[in-house]
């Protein structure tokens, strides 16, 4: 059937029974599309009635959705027109994991990062009012972003706006990422297992039975809803309290009752918050049951489910180094938002319970919750991707390094992020806490790199940061490199070089492989561990005399590593030119790590190719 | 009496009767000293009683009291220790009108920046459990700051921590800086005149009258109050649904019934939440009439009050900018957090209610609100000042630039800012928001300049950031500079230069006297008005053959303009030296600008002395 679904419009013709095949056959292809190509399972799984609800309701691209972080709108993808594009899911130049207004007009914004839709609609349907639209601005917001405290300053901001045409859709499905946590959650829970869910179940249910929402007793419906919608719905008083409208508990898994919901708040207009209830997984037994362990994942076979535990990365080497640092020093303690699986804290919070802190999708509590820590005599650190810390910059100043507290970052998931795409990566990191006082960064390229790295940051003082990539160690021969504390060093053969490449983490590959093809060439390569503050004694010998200095760098240009490093040698080392590789003034797309590291020029061959000219040019 | 209150422990031995002789003696110190250097008034005079009831039932500094924003700290300073230095409040090396580690054992933090006092003291509370000590922290928010996102993130993970000794006083005032808005504020005002209050009024008034704390009826007080504290204070729904226990409200300017509520939450232990209602500006009528004319002052005569709108500044030009702009189009609106005064948007709001929003202390919330309405056909520009707008650096990414939206970002008090201190300078915003894409900054000079970059920023696209400095224009001989588009240019006479001063914003005239100091050299001053992106093609010619390339900024060296200025010279300018003088890894404390300038070597005079030295040893 999702062959001949090109838009919602023919989503808004199907019946009941229709709907219900149509309803299988996309999780289906979800199951199917994702087992090959990874991506977020158990929260797409969940809410795919609600997408076909919404749509029925709302007259989309007109209406606007905005799926808050969008790791839930495959539903919506496959019926806007990307159903026949789907088995392209995060491959390079294929479909987003996430909403696109690239790929289809039927997706608001990119998103990626918790708790901005409301603010989002709340503007668009703001704008609307002022150019006497009535379109509506739905925003549908996971329990686990309640979490998150820009829903509450949108919230806030709401109930100064109540006549604007705007639909919180609550996807309570009791489930941050990792298990949820905080008062927000029990307050859920409450409602979900009050008398007010059970009430609607039998008035309702009873009532909807065998009645189609468009039909001869829509008008008895009609008359029904509104008087009973009120009585019936509103029992919630945390909203109320907050200024915003509550209707629900619904049953989120039942098209027929989901669509009544929504048609009603539409015809009564306003700003309403819709509380839904799902299963995350729904559809796929093993996700119903883990739904943490499916919340993102790699290809796996359908039949088998994903195993899990048996690739060393990055992240499960963290686990095991806190595990042990922990060990033997009862001060240390870790810190997650929602990520305590992605981060590889799993084993960490077992063995050490009362040291690990989950504080949810708020990761500017939780590094000012580390600040106070660290106040106290504990040694925090908090276990971040590296794109959701672009919330913390003012914390990390204001809150941690202008107190002089010892805190430490673990950035996961670093530098080029394959698979996710545009709101996902790792970039702007090195660039943005560098600018803060009394920073220590360091960017290891290896497991031991990482361990020697983790121990000299709690070891340090003020903030240090510990950035490494998603995935695994590459494997290339590193020897040759001579030791110079943080920083090693490839001498070319043969004398002083007519080239140093400067470099760090894992893109060092590239940089070393450049440096083999450029053999008609003398080029070192300076692959920096610590990488800021630059250790300017150690790193300006190096490049006495050298003609041209190459930075490889997987991060932005502006504001980062190399930049730095050319004003060092723009002080110090007159006449060394220094050229600058590295993300220019551009977002990256989905794709997988190679694709993407040859479309940003930061490959082996295009970077050899580069310094040829540079040098031939010289 | 204040002379002989060196530290708490003397405010705990006052009587009833002395202790309203200190309340108001205190009073009277905060109108004097502010009437004499400036500082925040209102908050200060609104929060005496607490203060004071506060210290006589927490140890401090065992117990740690962190005031959020820190703007209400006057009184405790007074009572720790500082009342003799008080006078130089404000002043360079003089007392802080924030809290200040530095000063005083008694201050927990260096806080200005609203809503993380609640994670700091969780922080704190939480290490003082595991270290098996039972210390309370305690946390003292106004209701503005209930605005802010971070609070709610706090809240929701203190209730998974219900056994830690934590104390939020909210303190209720009605105002945010500006009048308060919002659901919280409406839900305050709900609770403040509901029946609650006036019951607890009428028991818990009759009942203490004449009653001291500490004296023979102690027991029976305290039984009482054991019995009924439940009944009678905890009214609440909302704080109680996020899983927070709740007190109040109480009358915030009684102190016995302060006392009464505190050492009960104390006795019992755990986390409580205390609702106390006080009167901002309370003991000076002009100040309880005006709250937000009387929030932060500069020097005024008490017995006149504060003269307004006299003074011509960048913000009251920004505001006269903006008004002229929406009047011409229609698409054009505002929005601020909670500053409508203090970013000069009073008569706009007046003006153009429709396109105004304050959102409260919720910047976050602001910036992608106004991603949201430039996505439905608005020109938004959100009026922020830069030590704030630290906390959008991922709303301006994801929720902005990513989305190719068309935001103006107007940041008030930039660069050094005197008075307030080292949790108020304006010295991260360059640095911080050049390394996202598609960022456009101007950062005029003038007033004229002012004006040219808004219409800019306004007829651009992307992020647009206009940044200014506090206070007014500075006046000097700017004949000579050449117009080169977003940029001007002092040539020296007489030949190509010797150096190029380059520099931007209001230190652009140390840049001039230092060029004249230097009367024995050629010295070219370059001022850029649009500071990223950097315009290659009009800087490099007139760096070519330059010798030294001085660069002063004013702002953060680290990922500045002057690195990306120096990167250029690295890989386009072979030979020319690039020396930069910025502030270094440094927080910058409060004090008067010319005496800051003069400690960050940001003067004319120290330039003039390093170039010349520079210049020699060339």
């Amino acid at each position: 059937m999702l062959e001949n679904i090109k838009s919602p419009d023919d989503v808004k013709r199907l019946s009941a029974a229709e709907l219900v095949v149509l309803r299988d056959e996309i999780r289906k292809v979800i199951i199917d599309t994702v087992s090959k190509n990874g991506g977020h399972l158990a929260s797409n799984l969940g809410l795919v009635e609600a997408t076909l609800a919404l749509h029925r309701c709302f007259d989309c691209p007109r209406d606007k959705i905005i799926f808050d972080v969008s790791h839930q709108s495959y539903a919506h993808k496959l019926i806007t027109g990307r159903y026949e594009r789907f088995g392209t899911l995060r491959k390079i130049g294929g479909i987003s994991g996430f909403s696109s207004p690239a790929e289809s007009e039927y997706d608001t914004v990119y998103a990626g990062h918790s708790g901005s839709s409301i603010s989002t609609a709340l503007g668009i349907a703001a704008a609307n009012k002022r150019r006497g639209s009535d379109d509506f601005a739905v925003a549908v917001v996971g329990d686990g972003s309640f979490t998150n405290g820009m829903i509450y300053e949108a919230i806030n901001n709401c109930a100064e706006h109540r006549d604007l045409n705007l639909i919180i859709v609550l996807n309570d499905n009791e489930m941050s990422i990792s298990q949820n946590v905080g008062g927000i959650s029990r307050y859920l829970s409450r409602v979900r297992t009050s008398g007010g869910y059970l009430s609607l179940k039998h008035t309702l249910d009873d009532f909807l039975v065998g009645i189609p929402l468009v039909g001869r007793h829509i008008a008895r419906a009609l008359k029904w809803i509104k008087d009973s919608f009120k009585h019936i719905f509103i029992r919630d008083t945390l909203f109320e309290n907050l200024g915003i409208p509550y209707v629900g508990p619904v049953n989120g898994h039942d098209i027929g009752r989901l669509e009544t919901v929504f048609a009603e708040a539409k015809r009564r207009g306003g700003v309403w918050l819709i509380h839904i209830v799902t299963k995350k997984g729904l559809g796929y037994a093993p996700a119903e049951q883990y739904p943490e362990k499916y919340h993102s994942v790699g290809p796996f076979d359908p039949e088998v489910g994903v195993v899990c535990g048996a690739e060393r990365t990055f992240t499960s080497e963290f686990g095991r180094i806190m595990c042990e640092l922990a060990e033997s020093d009862e001060s240390v303690c870790a810190v997650t938002g929602a990520m305590r699986d992605g981060t590889g804290l799993t084993r960490f919070s077992e063995l050490y319970p009362d040291r690990y802190t989950d504080v949810g999708i708020a990761e500017e509590h939780a590094v000012a919750f580390c600040g106070g820590l660290a106040l106290s005599g504990m040694k925090p650190t908090a276990a971040i991707y590296s794109t959701f810390s672009q919330r913390v910059y003012d914390q990390v100043l204001h809150d941690v390094s202008l107190q002089r507290s010892h805190v430490t970052l673990a950035l996961d998931h670093c530098g080029i992020v394959s698979g996710d795409g545009v709101t996902h990566q790792g970039i702007f990191d090195a660039a943005l806490f560098s600018s803060i006082p009394n920073v220590k960064i360091w960017s290891p390229e290896t497991y031991a790199e990482l361990e020697s790295s983790m121990k000299s940051a709690l070891a340090a003082d003020n903030v240090c940061i510990v950035r490494y990539p998603k995935g695994s160690e590459r494997v290339y021969d590193r020897s040759g490199f001579a030791d110079l504390g943080e920083m090693t060093y490839l001498a070319p053969r043969g004398g002083s070089p007519d080239c140093v490449i400067v470099t760090y983490g894992v893109v060092a590959e590239e940089a070393v492989k450049a440096a083999q093809l450029l053999s008609e060439y003398r080029v070192g390569v300076l692959k920096l561990l610590k990488i800021y503050p630059l250790d300017k004694d150690a790193i300006l010998p190096l490049l006495d005399g050298v003609g041209l200095v190459y930075v490889l760098e997987e991060g932005v240009m502006s504001g980062g590593i190399g930049e730095k490093l050319a004003a060092l040698a723009a002080e110090h080392s007159g006449g060394a030119r220094v050229v600058i590789r590295a993300v220019d003034n551009e977002y990256i797309p989905h794709g997988d790590r190679e694709s993407l590291l040859r479309l940003f020029r930061l490959d082996s061959e295009q970077a050899a190719d580069e310094i040829r000219s540079l040098l031939r040019g010289a």
